[in-house]
């Protein structure tokens, strides 16, 4: 069955998108730890980002590096975290952060609330950056 | 001044090293949140990873990928998460963390306690996988 990012990318089901290459896409991610908070998604479908083949998964890290300059650039925080963890959906993602603090990586924490409108006002300005 | 990772890969101060090449070095978190939790640094010091000039930051994934399968393959938890905070240190690098689950990554929890002998132990055998 296909992935709940496979449907994204397939246009089969709606989502915030940051920015799309051959390869890869970015999306924001509809549970934020904070504002901005994207990820980052090859399109083959593979479990973990260490089984990408060696070319896929450097394509990956160029093109999240391009996001994170982004997000940097627009976004509230003092850094943009790259977290890898491989655990909510079997298909691998980057998740981009913006944060003030260590602390304020916390997957167990409750997701700050957008509504769709300001979600797409987030969206794109992360992508008006990756576009400059 | 040299940042503490800068002396480490100068051998100034002392480390539990898992792997190195002309770029990049990777040793144990002397602070580990799991058994394992390694370090993946660049030897050049930039602050931010996003910092790094393209070609680099590839080849420093390249190395993370390779020690993050022999994590994998040797240490216990479901998923090796990478994580690149750049609050602690100012000298870009990687956590690679073996998890069970999300919440496993907390940077506020107290860190691990290893002897040395057992630390020593756990970067022979996490070495050992990376030189197969």
């Amino acid at each position: 069955m296909a992935s709940i990012f496979t449907k994204i990318i397939k246009r089969e089901i709606p989502a915030y998108i940051v920015a799309e290459d051959e390869q890869n896409i970015a999306f924001l991610d509809i549970r934020p730890l904070q504002k901005g908070h994207t990820l980052v998604v090859p399109k083959v479908e593979v479990d973990h980002l260490f089984d990408l083949a060696e070319e896929d998964h450097r394509a990956l890290w160029s093109f999240a590096r391009k996001i994170g300059r982004a997000i940097q650039q627009t976004m509230p925080g003092e850094r943009v975290a790259s977290v890898v963890l491989g655990m909510e959906v079997p298909h691998a993602h980057i998740h981009l952060i913006p944060i003030y603090r260590e602390s304020d990586i916390r997957f167990d924490q409750k997701p700050l609330e957008f509504s769709s409108v300001q979600m797409e006002e987030i969206a794109a300005e992360i992508r008006a950056a990756v576009e400059e």
